[in-house]
């Protein structure tokens, strides 16, 4: 979980990835280890076979979280609507865990057309997390970048960002995100309730101020790091992402992918770094 | 923000709004105060005049999150490419601020059946918290409950929550939600990289179980109360729901609206209750 982790103990949840870190102290010292990541992949809600939403969830409950959204949306009110549920079959494979089907009561009336949302990339029985990267990859290419950041510089920026987030001190209610230079100077920082807003502010922001595209820039945001901003670090071509709590197993996976160096946990006098590592020097 | 503010500053930014609330202490000892809320309110994106995405987002900045939107989809990658960008103009009345109509070049490709997501409730110039709620009405009546909890039981919730989050505990990068009855025992407990999905989950359980509703029961929620999180509970009868950090403001008026109790900042000895307090007893 964090830096104070010593050895990992083996997952009993189907929730759990292990990864291989590097932990970093202040005076840039770095130590290898085994880390547990939460896992995020792609789950695709069918009814009747057509695609109704595609979320970026934790494997594990997914019957549960179809129902829970299926009855939150509005589509099914009693328990026997609901007359079957089951993972797509691929071909002539096994059950496909990221694709479920749900089968509901003929008396069940299903509006489409106000039920799809959230999806995109909806493909075939294709959708797994690595699909899911490569589907990214299709439109902004991985990156090659030199640009470095100091161990010292890193470490002050979430003070930054902080001091930089007014309505979060009255309010506790916002995430924030900002564009640091190299020399740990804050070029802009947006609050917003939805940390994927903030995250489009701060890149909105040097695409209409000319900026663009943010490759001598960091992007820094103020909880975890999930596979949606990396991939919209991607787009405006940002290689060093830091978050200051945890990242997800697809954000890290992407990262990998896509030649982006991802600092987790960067807070207090410490930080993980999940790859590229040789973008942080002492 | 906290029970340990006392006067309110004046708000210097329009992500804020404001509100009475009661802080409540372990005794049950009630105090009235104004306090600060995270602004939250949809904002449609329209390119051509036709919508693409519906957020739920903070206002201030809506430019930037429309060009960040349209730049990490994929489909403006130069600053030209935005001829302009201008507020939906409500009959002949002013602008409607949530409204985000954006003109691009006509030389930018617009794959409609691509981009077309998180688009719900897609409504006239009429969008807004309050369309927004009476949506949400139309299919769940608000609710009626003489269900109570007690200070000291409230209190004790998040450990227990805290203690059931076993995935959490090894990657920090998990929320948490969980449904107890009113004796303070818990039902059950969830965790997901996304906050609603374990609100999906845990409320598919009991629909799945057949503990439907939960007319008896309360929602804790690891992080902030949104809008959709109070819709979801008001879909499975939920009258109240508890939130170990803030609500946004859209929270607070769909739990105003709806007849539930929202309680916020539930952790170590206090808790603030933002509506429908007599639910709260000592």
């Amino acid at each position: 979980m964090t830096g104070n982790s010593t050895v990992p103990t083996p997952p009993t949840q189907p929730g759990l990835a292990q990864t291989e870190i590097l932990h970093c102290q202040a005076d840039a010292t770095l130590q290898a280890k085994s880390d547990w990541l939460a896992r995020e992949e792609p789950l695709e809600i069918r009814v009747h076979g057509r695609s109704v939403a595609v979320t970026m969830r934790t494997p594990g409950h997914d019957e549960e979280l179809a129902a829970g959204f299926l009855l939150t949306e509005g589509l099914i009110r009693q328990r026997n609507e609901i007359i079957e549920m089951a993972y797509c079959q691929q071909g002539e494979a096994a059950r496909h865990p990221n694709i479920l089907n749900v089968f509901l009561a003929p008396s069940v009336h299903v509006d489409f057309e106000k039920l799809t949302r959230h999806v995109f990339a909806s493909s075939s029985c294709g959708l797994c997390g690595k699909a899911s990267i490569e589907s990214v990859h299709q439109h902004f290419a991985p990156i090659e970048s030199s640009l470095t950041f100091r161990v010292e510089t890193l470490l002050r920026l979430p003070d930054s960002l902080r001091a930089a987030q007014t309505t979060f001190e009255q309010t506790g209610g916002l995430h924030g995100a900002a564009i640091f230079n190299g020399d740990g100077e804050l070029l802009v920082a947006r609050e917003d309730v939805g940390r994927h807003n903030a995250v489009d502010k701060v890149i909105g922001y040097g695409f209409l101020q000319g900026l663009f595209p943010y490759t001598e820039h960091l992007l820094l945001v103020s909880g975890r790091a999930s596979f949606e901003i990396m991939q919209k670090a991607l787009a405006a071509r940002i290689s060093i992402v830091a978050a200051v709590s945890a990242p997800s197993s697809l954000a890290v996976d992407f990262a990998r992918e896509s030649g982006q160096t991802l600092v987790g946990f960067l807070r207090g006098k410490s930080m993980n770094i999940y790859s590229r590592h040789e973008r942080v020097i002492g």
